[in-house]
């Protein structure tokens, strides 16, 4: 039986999905015109900050820095006074993006060539290292609009943030270079926890309850919610990649797979392949990124296919926002219903629905 | 003739550089201890924070908290009150390191192969941005020793010596990728001032002397002293890598042409040398690393001899070193005279006489 608080928002009317859209595109605009204020458009441009420009007018929907602006304005705060935050979220989200392309050989970002691509290498990693000086440069202005102290704990956040972003990313990089072939569920998800769940979903909330309530809201509230959530995203963004179409998706589709990526789908299908299919896969995902070759991938979507590994993730994603979903309301218990709280709740449905 | 406070300098016992090294091997070791004390020893240890513990423990002198360090008692602060800025510096710096080896395509450093060389750009590259955070987790400790202004105030000078650093690291880079053959002393000096001074020589001191006495002097007294100090070391770091024994210097000798790097040499070179010549440089600075033969390196060796590039070079050391000397006295005016002024004082004769 389905528990009545999904089934509002499962049930809920189609432009539900519009209306998320709507919020988020208005989050967004918020950010950009917040960055274009802040950002330096001095010397050296050519090789600095007009890639940085370059880069943060073609990212993505902005979800980290809506989630922040949207939490601290349903528990009372003012949009002003997230701002700084908010677009320190959103420059640091593009640095990880920066390195993550060359760390992950990725050639493609938002449907353009990625920027060591266009670069080459040296001149991107410089850039992605100036972008993360960048974000605590931009939390330097909580100084004045929070003081001090709430300052120092927004600080506090963005290191967490960082500190379990670094060490997910070590985690999923170190199994492609042992050529992991045993990453069990749990291990995938306690990696993806650390890669994606703090520094995309948990952090941005909390930071936007501290700064409208500073000591005054247990920021632990907004874990489990946020792992929820961000570990659906994460499950859905590795299921877009096989599926997806590169127009909408912005990055190469089954790019995964020449990574060698770890994902829930590939853990499902170590479990389930044959010992022989294991062998060749092991064999395939040893090998360095181009001498795989594309009719060796084809043969690993059919072994997806075989095993339903796309539809397992599908339902872990859809039972992880059953659980997120379930969890909303003590995340956001005493927050003021209106534009921003919901704009929160319906990221849930948009977690599966998105194709971009 | 010779100025008297550079007499004493240049003239001072030969002994002088045994104590300086004595002394700089105490304040590494007290950098070293507290790292120790402070570094996470948890997981992911084998491609995190093992690499971590790894790259510090082999690092090298510990100037740059030295620095720090010395300053801050000179001028009547506490060890202990500036060990945490002193172990960020010392971080951040190795964090640059990785950086800079991916970018520079470095091989060895400190006499062992590069992080990337061992473990693949990937890993190397996502050590260093965690070393990088992990600068800013040190410097969090400074809000219970310093309070939160002061650790703000330090918070703020990392944030300026940062971006300094990553646009004098642009500039650089942008000078290869586009091969520019137009570098002047001026501009080769620019560079420097960024790359190199702000985050190894003048803000080291500026937050030593900040901890030191908050508020009661103004900071910008070490600029001119410490770009005199960097640009000689700079100058000298750059004279090392082509004619040092790669043993004691532990990069691979001559790396920088090979990388095509812009040095003063270099800058000299491109106005001396026939037009003939200067054409046949370009070529071949034009062309990717790998395609820069041995006979080819060899010849750029005996156009620097033909023109006498080097000694220009360390001529040019020496007088930035006299400018060094002069400027001694102001930004460390009203210090304690001590091991610690004298470890600063001593520094000058060192950035030309170390060979490695």
């Amino acid at each position: 039986m389905i528990d009545p608080a999904i089934a509002s928002v499962v049930n809920s009317p189609v432009d539900d999905s519009a209306a998320f859209v709507d919020r988020l595109n208005y989050y967004r605009d918020l950010t950009r015109q917040a960055l274009k204020d802040r950002l330096p458009t001095k010397e050296p441009r050519r090789y600095l900050y007009d890639l940085v420009s370059g880069c943060l007018d073609n990212s993505g929907k902005g979800l980290r820095p809506a989630l922040c602006l949207a939490t601290a304005r349903a528990f009372g705060g003012r949009y002003e006074d997230a701002l700084d935050s908010a677009a320190a979220l959103e420059v640091l989200h593009n640095a990880f993006l920066v390195h993550d392309d060359i760390e992950d050989g990725s050639e493609f970002r938002h449907a353009r060539p990625t920027m060591h691509r266009q670069y080459g290498i040296p001149i991107a990693l410089n850039t992605g290292d100036a972008m993360q000086a960048m974000s605590m440069r931009l939390l330097r202005n909580n100084l004045s609009t929070l003081g001090p102290h709430v300052a120092w704990q927004v600080v506090s956040e963005f290191d967490h943030m960082l500190m379990e972003s670094l060490e997910g990313q070590a985690m999923e990089l170190g199994w492609v270079r042992d050529n992991a072939c045993d990453i069990s569920e749990a291990d995938y998800l306690r990696m993806t926890l650390k890669k994606t769940c703090w520094y995309s979903f948990i952090h941005p909330m909390r930071i936007g309850a501290l700064i409208a309530r500073p000591g005054q809201i247990d920021l632990d509230r907004f874990n489990e919610f946020g792992y929820f959530l961000g570990a659906a995203f994460q499950i859905q963004d590795d299921v877009l990649n096989l599926v997806g179409s590169r127009d909408r998706y912005g990055k190469e589709i089954g790019g995964d797979l020449y990574e060698g990526k770890r994902t829930l789908m590939l853990a499902q299908l170590f479990e389930q392949a044959s010992p022989q299919e294991k062998r060749k896969l092991q064999d395939l995902l040893g090998r360095p990124r181009q001498r795989r070759l594309p009719r060796e991938i084809d043969w690993v979507y059919d072994l997806l296919k075989k095993y339903r590994s796309i539809e397992f993730a599908q339902a872990r994603a859809r039972e992880l926002l059953d659980a997120a979903q379930s969890a909303f309301g003590s995340a956001f218990e005493g927050a003021q219903d209106g534009d921003d709280k919901a704009f929160v709740g319906r990221s849930i449905r948009y977690m599966i629905e998105r194709s971009s």
